[in-house]
């Protein structure tokens, strides 16, 4: 399962009634957090997350809204003698547009920063962080004023254990969790697969931050299938669809639209613009066109659950 | 008359309950921000303070919990299209340890950044900014683990104008405001000093923001008589005392007796530790020393008034 915390879902500015666009996931003991605003430390406190262990921090962009809650939060992590290596990820300029000076201001930590820069493939997250299997992280470009990228999230599911196979092979019953888990076992001369004793792989999790994005194909693609996505909407109304792709942004129609297209599950609305007091009032310009939609509060959360 | 905002009231980290501590000054159409940590802006509009056209942001030093909220403020004045100066003062370390850094985040600004960079007199307010008249602004060193200073702000007033000597030297009645104002004036052949007009210059109004501080005698030469003075008190319990002075800070009972000695009229407590739930749980520490202490609250604001 994946739990899921939207930490805020303000543009541009924090404002008392709503901290930065930023989201926190949660999942088998590891985390990730999605951007990191001014004040995320603060509103992540306030939704009963703790930001301290975070495993990897994935940014979509470098505009200020998005990443100037870093240079605090490092310090808070420092500040709690944090050991363990914090995966920092981002488009193209990583380290010259955010983390150089973000850590000037930081100062020493006693955690190691490790930078992944434009990843180019989905990173198989057991390979940075031991025991984290079957999630991936997988960045895809989005379409903003700046080098920019959402990302997905899958967690992988195996398929059912099948006990008549495992005995068959003469798998004692103390190594079957073993092969559950997806790990090979010796009998006697034999190297038992998991895939021997084990069913179809069966439906995972998936679950897509967009970032700060227009509207366009590769976002559909790349949110195809999601449970669920928290999509920027920083426009309510639908006459300010052009200002938003000018701007490299979406009204709540065109997210609902991609939504729609991608055939997600559910659709978290964030990022919502200063002008916006209200966005319950401009909630129907995207349920009519994708029901299962929900305006976003700072706070809110979700648990993912594997099917059946 | 000068007003005062309290804006945060904590120490190291922005918690839900306490902003970092900053405070805002009004004076003249014109105005100071002490300090600005991360969530500065945020906690500012929700204490009814609009940042934007600040005057002169005055650092106390250049730790995380007191500069961290400038890229992001700095980015809101230039989205407000702000053109008019802003002057920085802080401590030695203001370009290299802050304002590099800080302007690396916020990038272009539509307004020129003055730096004042360890100022050794007091500065007359007037030379900055045109028109404000009477106010000064004198930093003094503290006793911090970096390089650090408090700040107070003075109002001088000028002595009552006496109609009859205005009249007795024959200036004509249209003419009596510039000289109250401080201004000399030409009646026929004469020029005419203030001081011909005016009586002695009466009592003023001072304000004291202390920043991070242990006690130490400076810090009470500088607050005496001030008619408010913010202050520090990071621990609540008198036996941190020692604590307190390791680390550069106070306790509630110290604060109260800098107050004391210094013979302020109102003394606010803040920058609390995380670890003081309730501030007011150890306000009679302090007001067993001098009575007239308040626990700091996010928020809280005063009015000071010339006397009569």
């Amino acid at each position: 399962m994946i739990d899921i915390t939207l930490i805020g879902t303000s543009a541009l500015l924090p404002i008392p009634e709503r901290a930065l666009t930023a989201a926190f996931l949660s999942c088998g003991g590891h985390s990730i957090l999605f951007d990191c605003g001014e004040g995320t430390q603060s509103a992540a406190r306030k939704a009963g997350v703790s930001l301290v262990r975070t495993d990897i921090i994935a940014l979509t962009h470098y505009h200020g809204d998005h990443i100037l809650g870093l240079p605090g939060l490092l310090k808070t992590m420092w500040r709690t003698e944090r050991t363990e290596p914090l995966y920092v990820i981002g488009p193209e300029g990583l380290w010259v547009k955010a983390m150089e000076p973000v850590l000037r201001l930081t100062g020493r930590t006693t955690y190691p920063i490790e930078l992944i820069e434009n990843p180019t493939a989905e990173l198989q997250l057991s390979t940075l962080i031991k025991g984290w299997d079957s999630a991936k992280l997988t960045p895809f470009k989005t379409e903003h004023k700046v080098p920019s990228q959402g990302y997905c999230f899958t967690l992988s599911r195996a398929g059912k254990f099948i006990p008549q196979k495992a005995k068959a092979l003469g798998v004692p019953v103390n190594q079957w969790g073993l092969l559950q888990k997806g790990q090979s076992v010796q009998v006697g001369d034999n190297i038992i697969l998991p895939e021997q004793v084990l069913g179809e792989p069966r439906k995972g999790l998936k679950f897509v931050f967009t970032g700060d994005t227009a509207i366009y194909d590769n976002l559909i693609n790349a949110a195809q299938g999601a449970d669920l996505m928290i999509s920027e909407a920083t426009y309510g109304d639908n006459n300010q669809a052009q200002k938003a792709k000018t701007n490299g942004h979406m009204t709540f129609a065109q997210a609902a639209e991609v939504a729609k297209r991608a055939d997600v599950k559910q659709l978290w609305l964030t990022h919502y613009s200063q002008t916006i007091a209200d966005p319950q009032e401009y909630l129907p310009n995207a349920t009519t066109i994708f029901e299962n939609t929900i305006c976003g509060e700072d706070g809110m959360s979700t648990t993912l659950h594997f099917e059946d």
